[in-house]
C-alpha cells in the first residue's frame, strides 16, 4: 500500500458547516500523466475559508463537482513529468487537489522560486495565497494613508494578521477584531496592532467607538455580518471597504444577510471593492519581494500552523470556522527537506 | 403684504414619509443682508429626494435644524447686494431655502452662466444638480463600455432618465426600471432605452433575466432595496454599482435594510461606489458642456416638470416618493423672462 493514493472526494454539498460524510477519504490508484502533464507528490496543502465556498456553490470559480477530488492550493514535488515546464524534481505550487498524488499541468501549477533561507513550507504558507491577498487588498484597494484608522476583521487569521501589519507599516492606527483573548493578545503584543476587540465577548459597536475615536478610514473585511454592519456605520467620508472575505456567511444555511448600514456607502461616499487574488497574479512579484524584505527587517511576522497528515485535512479545514487558530493553517503530507 | 416673505420651516422630523405638520408655511419679514451677503428673490426651487433625508437626519450634510427654513437647491435673482461677487440683478443658483426671499453669500451661491437659448428654468432644472449627477455617476464611476449592459433604477426620474441616455450614447444596452406603464413607455419610446421593467407590476428577478441575457455590467442605483438585491445577483465579473440614491429606503420608518446579495461584491469582484455631486463641482464645466452639446445634437433629452407656487413645495416634494412624475420636478415661484 505504500504507493497507494489517498484522495479526499466531495460527496455531498455542505449546507451549513462541513459535516461527517460531506467528503470521503478513498484509497485509489496513482494516476498516469498524459503528454503535457506531470505527476505531483503532495507536500503541503493550504486550507482556506474559500474551500467551503468551493464545496457549496459556483462562485468566482465553479464549485467542485460531486464525487471529484476536493480542490485546494497545493505545494508538491514533481515525481514524473511529461511537461518541459514542470520537470521531475521541481517543487511546484498552484491549484491542485486533496490527494497524495495528482496530475498537474502548466495551466494550474508553476515552479516555485528558490525560497532559501526560508523553509519551503513557510514560503508556501505565507506567499502562495495569504500574503499577496493581504498586500493587494490593503495597498491597492485600502490605500492606507499615514494617520488613518484601519480596522481588520478576522485579524488573527492568515490574511488579516498580515493586512493589519501592513496598515501599521503605513503609519495607520490599526484595530483588529478576533474571537479569543489569546488571539487579541497575539495581534496587539506580538504583531503591534494598536487595539484588539474580542467580537465574541465585547459589544462590537461600543468597542469600535472606543477603539476608533476618529472613525474608520479603511475597513479590511474578512467576515461580513455584524462586524461589517458596525464598521459601515463608523466609516469616515471617502472611506474604503476592502471586501476580501465574508466568512461569517460561509457556514450559513439560510442564505446570506446584507448589512443594514449599506446606506453609509452613499452618505459617506465609500468605495466598496471585492477582489479575488487570482485576478492579481501580476502583483505577486512586488508583493512577495516587498513582504520578504519587511520580514527580513522584522517589520512583518507571519505565523504558519502546520498539521501533519492528509487524513486530517477535513478536520483542519473545519477549524477555520471554529475560530481556534492563529495565522495560516496548512496540512503537511510529506516534508520537503531544506535544500 | 406684497413684500411679505413666505417661508417653509421644518417643525418636526418625518419618520416615514412627509406628513401634515412636519413643515409649516409662515409669513415673515424680508431679511436684511449683512456685509458680504445678498438678498435673493427665489425664482425656481428644485425638489429632490435627498430633501427628505435632510429633514430626517444628518447625512453628507447636517440635517436641517428644527424650526429653520427648509433647505433646497434654488435659482433666484439678486435684488439687493452687499457682495461684489453676487451683484444686484444677477441670476444665481446654489444652496438656499424654501422662501420667497433669502440671504445668500458666495459660499452658497454662484452666478449662473448665460443659458440662452435655453430658458433659465430648463438650464437650472437640467444642469444645477441632476445632469452633472447623472454624468459623473455614469461616466466617472460606471465607466460604461460599448456593448455592455447598463441597468438604471428610478429610470424615469430626473437623474435616472439622463443616466440611461448617457449609457446609450456610450453604445450600451440600457434597461430601466420605473413604476408605471407610462414611465416605461417614455423611457423606451422617447428616450431610447432598450427595455423597461415596471417594478410594481413585473417580477423583478425574472424581468431582469429576460431584459439582461448577458448579465449586468453597470447598475446605476437610485433606489436600493429589492431592485438593488436583484441586480447584485446578476452582476457580471468586475461590474460597477453606482450608488447615487437609495430612495426606496428614505421613507422607511424602520431603518434601512441591506441587500441579501451583498456577497456578490466579493464573488464577482464588484466596485460599489457612493457619491454626492457636491464633491465633484470640478466636473461641472465638462459635464454641462458635453451634455449641452448632446442636447443640441438631439442625443439627450431632459424633461422638467414645473409646478407653480411656493405654497405647493411640500406637496410637490411628496410626489417624488409616490412615483407619479417623469423627469425633474421643480417649483416656479416667479418666472425669469427670457433675456
Amino acid at each position: 500500500m505504500t504507493d497507494a493514493n489517498r484522495v479526499w472526494r466531495l460527496r455531498r454539498r455542505p449546507t451549513g458547516e462541513i459535516e461527517e460524510g460531506d467528503l470521503s477519504f478513498e484509497t485509489e490508484a496513482i494516476p498516469e500523466p498524459a503528454e503535457g502533464q506531470c505527476l505531483v507528490r503532495l507536500n503541503y496543502l493550504s486550507v482556506d475559508p474559500t474551500n467551503l465556498v468551493w464545496m457549496k456553490r459556483d462562485s468566482y470559480i465553479p464549485a467542485v463537482a460531486l464525487d471529484d477530488p476536493m480542490r485546494g492550493v497545493v505545494c508538491g514535488t514533481v515525481v514524473e513529468s511529461r511537461s518541459e515546464q514542470l520537470p521531475e524534481g521541481a517543487v511546484v505550487s498552484g491549484l491542485g487537489t486533496w490527494a497524495d498524488y495528482q496530475l498537474g499541468s502548466p495551466e494550474t501549477l508553476q515552479v516555485m522560486a528558490d525560497t532559501s533561507p526560508m523553509p519551503v513550507a513557510e514560503a508556501f504558507g505565507t506567499f502562495a495565497v495569504v500574503g499577496p491577498t493581504a498586500y493587494v487588498g490593503m495597498i491597492d484597494i485600502g490605500q492606507p494613508k499615514e494617520g488613518e484608522t484601519v480596522v481588520v476583521s478576522g485579524a488573527a487569521g492568515a490574511v488579516g494578521s498580515i493586512a493589519g501589519q501592513i496598515g501599521k507599516i503605513h503609519g495607520c492606527r490599526v484595530v483588529g477584531l478576533a474571537g479569543t483573548p489569546k488571539k487579541c493578545s497575539w495581534i496587539t503584543e506580538d504583531l503591534g496592532f494598536d487595539a484588539a476587540i474580542n467580537y465574541r465577548a465585547d459589544d462590537i459597536p461600543s468597542a469600535l467607538d472606543e477603539a476608533c475615536p476618529d472613525g474608520i478610514d479603511v475597513y479590511f473585511d474578512n467576515t461580513g455580518g455584524e462586524i461589517l454592519d458596525a464598521c459601515l456605520a463608523r466609516m469616515n467620508v471617502f472611506g474604503r471597504v476592502v471586501t476580501c472575505g465574508q466568512i461569517s456567511q460561509y457556514t450559513s444555511a439560510e442564505g446570506w444577510s446584507g448589512p443594514a448600514n449599506y446606506g453609509s456607502i452613499l452618505v459617506n461616499r465609500l468605495t466598496v471593492k471585492g477582489f479575488i487574488i487570482l485576478d492579481h497574479m501580476d502583483r505577486y512579484p512586488e508583493a512577495i519581494g516587498t513582504m520578504a524584505a519587511w520580514m527580513a527587517e522584522g517589520k512583518l511576522k507571519a505565523r504558519n500552523e502546520i498539521v501533519d497528515g492528509l487524513e486530517n485535512a477535513v478536520d483542519t479545514c473545519k477549524r477555520l470556522f471554529s475560530g481556534e487558530h492563529e495565522g495560516k493553517l496548512m496540512v503537511r503530507v510529506e516534508e520537503i527537506a531544506a535544500g
